[in-house]
């Protein structure tokens, strides 16, 4: 693995041929920059997402859930700053009515002269003007302005809404944080990158509260917590950086921002931000709302309102870099293998199980394991071509685990069991493999301390 | 539990003071029918969504699963008729201005006279109109019918449209389904009851794609198995019924349809519908997109286009079912208890921890215990007033577990285990809690056969 093989165009195929990722309403010609996640993409970015809440929310005391609507009142969008800093600067080309961004001209191309760039059509461009990145739509049976409301380009706003709801039911006390995952859109002029950037995308993200003063220190934490994360789950180190915001890009709120970066072969783009947003969302929901969202410490006899220190990162993108990430090609040249090496707890298929041929009763039994298997792990059956090639066709998709019935089998109840990475078999019990199997694809054991170390 | 002591009231208070479900930026006054699920309603939710998940796709080797796009290509909805037949027949008063459901008058309220009917304004109303229940955005920098894109109005299009590329990304052949949750939206005129009919809403959807001639029979199958799933996890039967449309009330491209209903304390009312949907949706997509969607079986050398029997279930109704249904009060009079029966699988919090008392190392010991299971199962940890007050707080949010740490624990590494249902303790080590825990939160085992027997 001295040289890098993934390019994301192997990646594409891939993803395409054996069913990870299609592009949205492909019959129709598709839609730009929407994708659908196939049978093997959508139980890989369940098991991203899943292993985000278990170690985020689940393995932690102080951590809660949070789910919400993705319709939200649209003064949520006045307070948090949306309705008018979300913006990209647009210019339209008065000759060829094209419209483009302002600020990255050099990368557009003119409807006229599809292969050239704005202005080689010699139109005239119009001053520059905002445009807001919300979907807007309406609700209600009356499309009026009073109606309208935005589909929600960040999930954060909805934890910030709800602080005082969250605190009173669930009794929660600084530092704690609320979690949630689920869709934002926001209307790019220019997606791209294929999973990358995309209109419709899902977040990951962590809003945890604490006590003005403590904010730096756990602003450090949620840097090394989350840079372990992806580590734990297989990224190799190389190929993640954490990439600390000059002062002139931070947000005017932010005390502090970090993104997690991965070397995509496109490269190196952010995966995750994590900020320190100080106690600017709190505050401009008191603002706007005439709320009161401070905290009391009863112990203390203190009011704050406390610092939020979030990491905010894609679900669509982690997968995608688990992907790149696990690609890899190994064998002589003669006879390539394509392999993806994703971390057993995030292959989308855990085993599959074959019959060595198709005869002498292999598989009736093999389907037999498979079928004292599924209830466990998701499990695959395959039965067609040579053996060779139904490996092969596993270790493309990451399938940690391949278990064969032979005729061995027949005789004694064993199976081989054959590993994805190291192609090696070891001869098992059929009745030790429920134990064996669940063991190899367990999730990753957390060692970062629950609170930063003094 | 010969009379049923559940309310909607209660349920409703119940959700907003414990944390399942908030009224969406309710700081800024609410948005009307979207609702917000807290801390303990977004892991219920989860758990209602997994379960499904589980029974219906990792279970079986014959359902893979999909995630599409919110945003589609706006000719699927040509296709699939919700452009032109998706609609509420509308009337509007020329005298208060109010709009209205043609066929709920009765059910409306005038904006002059808020408690009268329509028409008690004695204002003329219009011809009656349609109103398409979809919502519609723009995508891309250009606000103009061109970029017009609807939000889905429900998940099962994106099934359809991806129907070749899962046969021939995973090789499936019929009999096979697949399966998707999600988000649709609706934008209907008479949103209400709480978390029953909202306009932004999750869906549970399976496309079981069968030969034409085996439809009858997996029809009765998935009504069978939809019914059975809800009792599995707990609905009591006489709650439960399976309602088969009257021939005019089938949609016209229907060959048969059954509603799940549930008994909630507003009446009968549906959980999912279970469709036999013929090769209406197929069709229309080889129609529409001029692509070929047939199934060539290589074995019989038979081409055909297959038929679907479609569970179409609401996540958000049955959350609200299996809450509504686990609802109970027992003890005296003068000792109430709230207690939600819920399925130990379906529960929020599987365990909560307690010190008998805040001294002699007791917490310390719980929290010991606590942070041993939570790797495992969600896990409660409270220390706060008298031990019956806590089982209390546990017992009204469904938790099925209590560990308490005495006096003994601190000689003996033994615990106390309460149970919910029964309030039974018995005492047990420490270090068999582990087993214990997973063993009584387990799923059930679903004992359906996996095809309709002859």
């Amino acid at each position: 693995m001295s040289e890098r093989v993934v390019t994301m165009e192997k990646v594409v195929n891939l993803c395409k041929r054996r069913g990870f990722v299609f592009p949205s309403s492909e019959i129709y010609g598709g839609l730009i920059s929407c994708y659908d996640y196939g049978p093997l993409g959508v139980e890989l970015k369940r098991n991203v997402k899943e292993a985000w809440w278990r170690d985020t929310v689940s393995a932690r005391p102080d951590v809660v859930g949070l789910d919400c609507s993705i319709l939200m009142h649209p003064r949520v969008w006045e307070a948090s700053g949306h309705v008018t800093n979300f913006n990209d600067p647009m210019v339209d080309c008065k000759l060829c009515k094209g419209r483009f961004r302002a600020d990255q001209l050099e990368h557009a191309s003119c409807p006229r002269k599809p292969s050239k760039r704005p202005g080689e059509c010699e139109g005239e461009l119009t001053d520059v003007r905002s445009f807001n990145l919300m979907f807007k739509t309406h609700m209600g049976p009356v499309e009026d302005s009073a109606a309208a409301v935005y589909m929600r380009p960040e999930t954060a706003q909805g934890i910030f809404v709800n602080f005082i709801n969250v605190v009173n039911s669930a009794r929660a006390k600084p530092p704690f944080g609320i979690a949630q995952t689920g869709k934002s859109f926001r209307n790019e002029i220019t997606p791209g990158n294929f999973l990358f950037r995309t209109r419709e995308f899902e977040q990951m993200e962590l809003e945890y509260f604490v006590k003005p003063g403590e904010d730096d220190a756990w602003y450090e934490y949620w840097q090394n917590r989350r840079m372990q994360w992806y580590t734990d789950y297989g990224i190799k180190p190389e190929n993640l950086r954490l990439r600390a915001h000059a002062d002139d890009e931070l947000a005017h709120y932010a005390k502090g921002c970090a993104d997690v970066e991965y070397n995509f072969p496109i490269g190196w783009q952010e995966l995750e931000g994590i900020a320190n947003r100080t106690d600017f969302d709190l505050k401009q929901h008191i603002e706007h709302s005439g709320k009161d969202l401070s905290f009391f410490d009863a112990a203390s006899k203190e009011r704050y309102v406390p610092y939020v220190i979030e990491p905010s990162a894609g679900a669509d993108r982690g997968t995608l870099a688990f992907l790149v990430d696990a690609y890899d090609e190994d064998g002589p040249d003669d006879d390539r293998r394509t392999v993806l090496r994703l971390h057993p707890s995030l292959a989308p298929t855990k085993v599959a199980v074959f019959p060595l041929m198709r005869k002498a009763g292999m598989p009736e039994k093999a389907q037999e394991v498979a079928a004292m298997l599924r209830p466990l792990v998701t499990t695959a059956y395959d039965e067609t071509r040579a053996i060779g090639r139904r490996y092969r066709r596993q270790d493309e998709v990451g399938t940690p685990l391949g278990v064969t019935v032979d005729h061995q089998t027949l005789d004694d109840d064993t199976v081989t069991l054959r590993n994805r990475d190291s192609m090696e078999q070891q001869r098992v019990a059929i009745n030790a493999l429920p134990a064996l199997v669940t063991e190899k694809v367990a999730p990753p054991v957390c060692t970062t301390p629950l609170a930063p170390t003094a």
